[in-house]
């Protein structure tokens, strides 16, 4: 069994492997000078993967978790239904509580346990095939997705562009090609003349290690710089948009994003440039009105004080590590979705794409 | 002979010592895990000094420049004037080209040079002398400049006060006691209770390795964030008030400092913050009426894509290091300089207070 229905040819590397029971992970605190991947067949493990960040991006940690929730299901002793959900929520309830603001994990987990829910009366060995399935259909489907979202993005985008991008959102934030990294994958494919700018993406780095090593794997024009960088290239003219992931969408539209995006944001509108986020439908939760009730992950301060064994600051020093930030709905020209782009009226088109579904 | 008239709890360390005929610098490259001394006595090695960062920031570039002039000036073995002053110009051009964007640089060379053209009837001994004599005022003058320059900046600041700054602009980038950071030590000083938060400032992490170690030893309450978290603080509520320095300010005001200068004060204007430039009048180029002629410097890539010996990027990606950006004076809420604040008028508020000299 193997989820690589797409070549890598058709849009990047598959940061995500499943085959014979297998779970295989690309370790993306290695990259971009090892290409090393991890193997797992145990629900705690996966859980630690996620947390420990060598998968990150909000789709690929919800694929992921979606694996990790069927090794713990295949690993339940008990074989009545009532006991199984039981243990199987409890599975779940350790994989969501890995990272709070990427809402794809929930999202990811509760597919699973919707499909557990809608069988009452299988038994619990058909339940865990099941389950298997779903996973590889998460994973399979977000591929799909990001290729549809892809194409409605690199619509909006003219025949010659110069792309500024923040962390990554690309293949290995994803089941393969990618959000903001698929909007420029199709760009490029429908013949446009496209540069892209990278932002390094302080803390973790995830535009120097993670961005630049596939865009360059690819060959997309790619030049690298410093977050603090933006704001110069764009009054100096050599922007022409901007588009960002995302980890979770409120009703209202406000998207929550990696540290850095809202600078990005308010740097694009003091310069009248187009800010796209790219996000599938799984990305937006609806049960919250407003980005204000999202939860920031805090992380810990080692990210910003070293790199490596490498001491940056003096000990002791008081530091904040805030993962994501949210970026208003105000400051954002377009979310693009699998299902087209939305510019306005967020609240009520939101709601339309999620009722669709994927 | 030394330069060291305050003592450090007057207000942080003195990066660069003189005594003997010998410069010591802090080798900044190295700080905070490490505290190492470097002794210069030729002019060349002064000149590498600059150039590869050792010391660092536009008033102690200037002064280091002026000790480098001397050594230059010594070793001359030309006993005429005419000769003397042709090997003299030789030995200034080599120390000015060594960093292009602090006009400070310049300004302690011509201050150098204008004592050797004040002087044409002395004998090449006495010139030496005095250039020597010139060099350590240049030096002391700087460190009175910044407490003044402290007064006039905390006057601005209300008595509990949150604020923001970028890069070093400290007591390790001047003879002593800082620009930006003499501000919040004369704030301190004054008993306001002032919180800081430095920028990491990528990529040479001016604001990790050195604000936050001089802060430190000052205990100076201080938290480091990377440069991409600003704008989320700001957002908060957290942000009172930003300072910052500045390597070159046009006679219209726009002000070149270290680079995401720039990125900080849109923030700001965004969330309604002021946003300070403190800076001694040694730092305004009258001979440019604004911030588009400013020279900016690229340095090398490897600062952005290695942190000492560990590579964050992918080899081979093209890569942006711009070391400075402009922040146009409309941005800007007060330039604070030894004369007082400027808030408007900048042409003619920056013409006098150069005129009155320092």
């Amino acid at each position: 069994m193997s989820n690589c229905s797409f070549s890598s040819s058709d849009g990047g590397i598959r940061p995500i492997k499943y085959s014979n029971a297998v779970l295989s992970l690309i370790d993306q605190r290695r990259l971009p000078t090892e290409e090393v991947w991890l193997e797992y067949t145990d629900y705690q493990e996966v859980a630690e993967a996620i947390r420990s960040m060598v998968v990150r991006g909000a789709p690929a940690i919800g694929i992921t978790a979606a694996y990790g929730a069927f090794f713990g299901a295949r690993d339940i002793k008990a074989e009545n239904h009532a006991g199984f959900v039981s243990e199987f929520n409890q599975v779940c309830e350790v994989l969501a509580g890995t990272r709070p603001t990427a809402i794809n994990l929930c999202w990811a987990l509760e597919r699973m346990k919707s499909l557990v829910r809608a069988n009452p009366d299988q038994p619990v060995g058909n339940l865990k095939i099941g389950l298997e399935y779903e996973a590889m259909a998460i994973n399979e489907e977000d591929i799909r997705v990001n290729m549809s979202m892809g194409r409605h993005g690199a619509a909006l985008l003219p025949d010659q562009v110069r792309i500024l991008t923040h962390c990554n959102a690309g293949a290995l934030a994803t089941g393969g090609y990618g959000t903001a990294l698929g909007v420029i994958r199709a760009a490029v494919a429908a013949g446009k003349q496209v540069a892209v700018f990278a932002d390094e993406t302080r803390p973790f780095l995830q535009g120097s290690r993670l961005t630049a090593w596939e865009l360059q794997r690819d060959n997309i024009q790619t030049t690298l710089i410093c977050d603090n960088m933006a704001g110069y290239l764009m009054s100096k003219g050599l922007i022409d948009a901007v588009i960002v992931g995302a980890d979770r969408i409120a009703a209202n539209g406000d998207v929550a994003n990696k540290i850095g995006t809202y600078t990005v944001a308010v740097l694009a509108k003091e310069h009248n440039i187009p800010f796209y986020v790219a996000a599938p439908t799984s990305t937006i939760d609806l049960q919250i009105s407003d980005g204000s009730q999202i939860p920031i992950e805090e992380r810990d301060i080692r990210e910003v004080t070293h790199v490596g064994e490498q001491q940056l600051a003096p000990s002791g020093i008081s530091v904040l590590n805030p993962s994501f930030d949210v970026t208003p709905a105000r400051l954002i020209s377009a979310i693009i979705t699998e299902h087209g782009a939305v510019k306005d009226n967020y609240t009520e088109q939101l709601t339309a794409f999620v009722r669709k579904g994927r």
